[in-house]
């Protein structure tokens, strides 16, 4: 049973926390966390033990009624891995001045860069590379749901080129400073910095990607053209995507034709936080036109990562050598499809 | 062990099914359905026992992949009752037209008229009077708000007039076809149809009432001025509403501060769906000045009336006789703080 | 012929230069003008003389193409007023900091705090008490729209005591950063600063306001309840209406049931960027019950201020003697109904 | 003087007629409109002579207090043509069953089919080939859009492929029905049909399109990718989008980021209703990788077909026989850049 901690318990911290909790081969010893609010209330409701980042603030969580556990720095000595779920490029910093100075192994999530943290994990697609490491990048939310529906298609037909369209959600769900109300804000910068990502998992991929804004707090969607080496059918790819871990195809038809809706569903699935861990994708669009295959799939942006996570402590602490074991243990504890 | 079934699998129906399976004296039988989509399938998924109200369509259902397990009439038959969830209007129509001929208690929602039904119900303000009815209306997700929060106050200083303008969200979370998308719609009736419904509950309190609605999915939000009968201070109210059933009082100081935050934090409680049962109350918008007191809520229109949809089984069926210990026992098993 | 500068060309600032030009008793001199964006490069277009806040800039300036006529300070020295239309807070410094320095008389706008300024402003309520004021503060957009249909009323019954529920905009139109993006915030400060500020304008109306933010950009809404004076019938509230200056009565009958209707009138009737300078009162809304005047109106917070800080120019410029000439002078030329 | 009748006067309608009205060559006898709502209320007071679609109605638009001055077939009798902006599918039956019938020429819109109109229309690629037809169809908002920024790159170097997602408006901005509120909803026929559209104008221009609906109101954009024929360079692509009719490259750094932004700039630049007749292109945005060019662009979809229209009146009625003549006269008559 090994000793995990997440240094940080927001949006993805707390979701990882939950998941790793789930196993029968790893648990929580405790979070952290910067400020007293209603989300470290609920994490000791829930029984983690709560560390806090900055030891002078501890006044502040005994007012608010807040048990504190001790401070990040003990919370990291009882660990065989720390979870850092700190906003993107902290992660960074993080490993260079305190991970690596206590000798301690460590996941960092999307907003972290490549090359800062060393290698990068999707665990369908590079599983085996990240046995043993000590420090592993969980690729972000938009990077692992293009390698999970890119990496099954790569594997029976081969692929030329890719271009694909990230319509992104504008903030989270609970996020309310953040905008826009009523526009769509385009990333200017084309391609955008997701195709490259994708090649720190799949590096003879070519992908191209544009990106852009929408005024809604649900999913990403992703818009998906993929030239295709090998000449195959539209079955095949569902087939594919069927057979294909993590990958969920669903039906417009049966009224599951928008983000809303699957959201929707994944409550009526009785997921924890109502998350869809998979990536759904939308049959109906699934479709093969002169060799070039098209698709339509969505993202959701707080809890796709999360059993990528799970499965990358089983990497890094060897676990397990068989990522297909690792993942299929995952799913089941998580209740994913 | 009670027998009921839910006529209409729909936003409602579906809580107040798994709100049914989680008390130890009832159980659902089975559950009804028009349509074959991704809620009919999460059903069977679900363990419940699909009865179809359009028995034209079973092979409808059939080539969907759902398991049908008879008619709607078929499960009527079944039950010690029904809990009627369809669209407002038609559960009126299904009173004369069904249950009432073939003698079957039946729960009817907010959509339905107080007139058409006979009796309303609200858990806290009047579970008594609907001990052995056959026919209880329970109060649409506002009147419901309104009341949890008035009664508490009614009963300690009594109350000369209510004044409240009701925010609206324009459509559910999964109803991608309703807008407004970026627009302000004032219901121009004045005073709205609210403050008279509260009446079919607590008869004495004059309640006027505005409503409009606005470009969200979350939740309701109730801004209200009580006239008060004597003078009491903003902490006899604040303890008021922490001693309520069903009554949440939340801080803004600790990132509560929005219908979006709160229902992160329902999520983050593990609730079912992540639904918010309670009505929350912004403890920082508790105010009195000369005699009237003004404070802001929430209700969450999808699930706030569930737990009172089980209380109201209970009085119906006689199962407990004392309104006070229901409540407890439906808190508890779903639990409600 | 009275020289006339705008000290900040955003929001406001560009719509008053723009009412203050369809003026023959005064011009607009210059605008002043901090960063070198497509507002900057629109003025220079539209003819105005570009003053620079942030004399260093002048060269990011030059590289966006954009033509300086000179530092702010230059500006100043021309004028015979200057209508400060910075972010709030700034106006109050620049008023001690600049304009009392060198003798200049300025108008401010609602962010700035009565106590600072000295003098608050409505055209239709206050006109004469400003009369060759030095330093004028027209009020918030909401304060202009509560005075603008309170004072009718005040008029012609005598108001005991208003509720307001005022449902603010998250943002404005072009403001992309801020949210929130899906849904009620709620300012918990009640009853909000809203009431006060009329009293600035009407001493003795006793207004208690609640407020929040909903997502949407286009206007605010307040839900209005007037304990009135006298008996009067719901006609009497509408001809008072009909008869007051700068409001107009819609009918939800004829499509104009939304703020996003009005809008697309205020775009029909040929208003210059689609302003609704006048306050529109839902008529269906407008309803007496036992003493009390419900009505519901809308306020477009870019524009309903604009004829007020033209007429508070000709106040403190001593150009006309009657509020009520300057009033109908200011409409003609703006083409308000 | 050629006489033109509007038969729909809604969103597109009352635009044709303000862009009719603002040439020299061409007058507005009448439009036509079907509910006595605001907008024929606003069409009379703009001096439009406002026939009825549906006679027994008269006394509908009477009581509204809405002058009529006929009914649409007598208003057609006046006319050398018609522009019909009824909603799609009426126009081909309204070509059938009356224009044809009485031999007046009609313009129809994008929601017309073009084989049931017989040819399609866009002034810079396919002005000659309309001159004196009965028939025209003026294509869509988005095939419009499409076609503007294609055309002057195909000129240039010649294009194998497009690809582009259609990221559209969810409502247009006084449609307070429809939604959604806070979903993605693709639209999964992939690719779409306005692929096949753009080849009505520029046969052999092979155009894969995806489609997907956001929640916002104001805009259309595209995201587009073009595998180019010959070797060109990024500033190629800057000229010719330059020297373009009715394409407005826009830089993200002079705060034009977004549709809101770009929005708020018509209204600066003081056009009729804040439209925007260009084709913005964000400059950043253009950018070409190993032959491939890409760039991203906003439609928007109730302004950019109004000069269209202007110009396929010219063409069928014979006024002028050099298509970049009509263009720049509709551009000088109506301000576009």
């Amino acid at each position: 049973m090994k000793s995990i901690g997440i240094n940080g318990y927001g949006t993805i911290g707390k979701r990882v926390a939950d998941a790793v909790s789930a196993q029968d081969d790893m648990k929580i010893v405790g979070v952290t966390k910067r400020t007293p609010d209603y989300e470290a209330k609920a994490a000791v409701e829930k029984g983690y033990d709560l560390y806090i980042s900055v030891p002078e603030r501890e006044s502040q969580f005994e007012e608010a009624g807040i048990e504190v556990a001790g401070t990040a720095d003990e919370l990291f000595e009882k660990l065989d891995l720390v979870v850092d779920c700190t906003p993107g490029g902290i992660g960074a910093q993080n490993k260079t001045d305190i991970y690596e100075k206590i000798g301690l192994k460590a996941i960092f999530e999307g907003g972290e860069d490549h090359d800062a943290i060393g290698s990068s994990f999707n665990a369908e697609a590079n599983y085996a590379d990240n046995i043993g490491e000590d420090y592993v990048r969980v690729v972000s939310c938009n990077t692992t749901g293009l390698c999970r529906t890119l990496k099954p298609i790569y594997d029976i037909s081969g692929i030329k080129k890719v271009r694909a369209v990230m319509v992104r959600r504008g903030a989270d769900p609970s996020d309310v400073k953040k905008g826009p109300i009523n526009s769509i804000v385009p990333t200017t910068e084309v391609p955008s910095h997701h195709g490259p990502d994708v090649q720190t998992i799949i590096d003879d991929i070519n992908v191209m990607t544009m990106a852009l804004l929408v005024p809604t707090t649900l999913m990403h969607t992703h818009n998906i053209m993929v030239e295709l080496e090998d000449k195959i059918t539209t079955d095949d790819v569902l087939d594919a995507f069927e057979n294909a871990h993590r990958v969920l195809p669903v039906q417009k038809s049966l009224k599951l034709g928008s983000t809303a809706e699957i959201m929707e569903y994944a409550k009526d699935l009785g997921r924890s936080r109502g998350d869809m861990y998979e990536i759904p994708v939308w049959k109906e669009s699934v479709n093969i036109e002169n060799g070039e295959l098209f698709y339509m799939q969505a993202v959701h942006q707080e809890s796709d990562v999360v059993p990528e996570n799970v499965d990358a402590i089983r990497a890094m602490l060897e676990l397990e050598e068989d990522g297909e074991k690792s993942i299929l243990k995952t799913n089941k504890a998580m209740g994913i499809l």
